[in-house]
């Protein structure tokens, strides 16, 4: 897969998780909401007004998110699951701060973040299909991470077209180390941006 | 159609906002955007612990708005319009006051608030979808107006289910003699909720 992470999750790291494979559908119907919400959110935003198609990317994104998230819900209750009301995600609180808030960044940044939450979840399905036993899951977590995979694209290319390449590819770099290290950072557990037990 | 809406809208009012389509529609996406909104946050709360179907019912109709949203931007766009940050929405802020907050009837008042908006967008999208002479605009806004029913029935059900029924018709009857009041003190204007010129 062409992704530019700097780290690779074993196999093994989805085969811990899926043990308990209901709480992983919680947290990751938490993660299509918060994906859903950011999109809404982007869109009436900053470049709206001079970057062609940013509105329908983004509308596209919250539909394609949203979509997900009903997904993940009815094949959680299907299995037997139930919602929780209130959740944390340290992974992409953490990421979040690294946006230089009020600056001319503020933009590229959120669009990078967004880019790179996009590119590790789909890293993460594409383990999850490869670790899971469960013809169901497998196929369902393939195609999340092709959705997910050109979400990231898509947030890519926005955020080179909103401010100067060198700029956006030095910001790129940095944020794509750190997101490394705020996920090697997180507690293992069946969230899908733990952090991988034998790494720690 | 079976909608009990205390008021009617006559196809004057359709003529006359379709004079501005775009402002219409500018409008709209706004409607879909906070109807998509409303039902994320209602997802995590209250009832999804001892109703059955909460979650799956509000994450279907998020992802249905979502789809409006991006099937309205991508309309707007199309013929040449643009997307606005700001929005104001007098009618669904005033609906939203109705709500008893904090109180046991929180949840009964904000899903028939929401019945109520669905009801009444599905009536003004069918009163759009006669007076337009555009097909494309015809098609779109009767599509829509069916999906609005379905979401209307759905909510409306929900409400019926989370408190005893005396209780939630009489609140029901309420909350549609208000709407009828605060719809028809709108202004006129190229707005899905906007009042009618002639009562005026």
């Amino acid at each position: 897969m062409e992704l530019p992470l700097h780290s690779a999750t074993p196999i093994e790291w989805g085969r811990a998780v899926l043990t308990d494979p209901l709480a992983l559908l919680v947290d990751h119907a938490f993660l299509e909401k918060k994906a859903a919400n950011n999109a809404l959110e982007l869109m009436t935003r900053w470049p709206a007004d001079w970057v062609p198609g940013w509105v329908e990317t983004m509308t596209g994104v919250a539909r394609d998110e949203a979509a997900h998230l009903a997904q993940v819900t009815r094949l959680l209750v299907r299995r037997g699951g139930r919602m929780e009301r209130i959740h944390k995600n340290p992974y992409a609180n953490e990421l979040r701060l690294l946006v230089r808030k009020g600056s001319a960044g503020e933009v590229v940044d959120r669009l990078l973040v967004s880019a790179l939450i996009e590119a590790r979840s789909c890293e993460r399905f594409s383990v999850l299909a490869a670790a899971s036993g469960d013809e169901e899951l497998q196929t369902f977590y393939r195609a999340l991470c092709s959705s997910e995979l050109g979400h990231y694209k898509v947030f890519l290319r926005l955020a080179y077209k909103v401010a100067p390449k060198a700029g956006v590819e030095e910001r790129w770099q940095r944020v794509l180390a750190e997101e490394a290290r705020i996920l090697e950072a997180q507690p293992p557990g069946p969230r899908i941006h733990s952090g991988v037990e034998s790494a720690r």
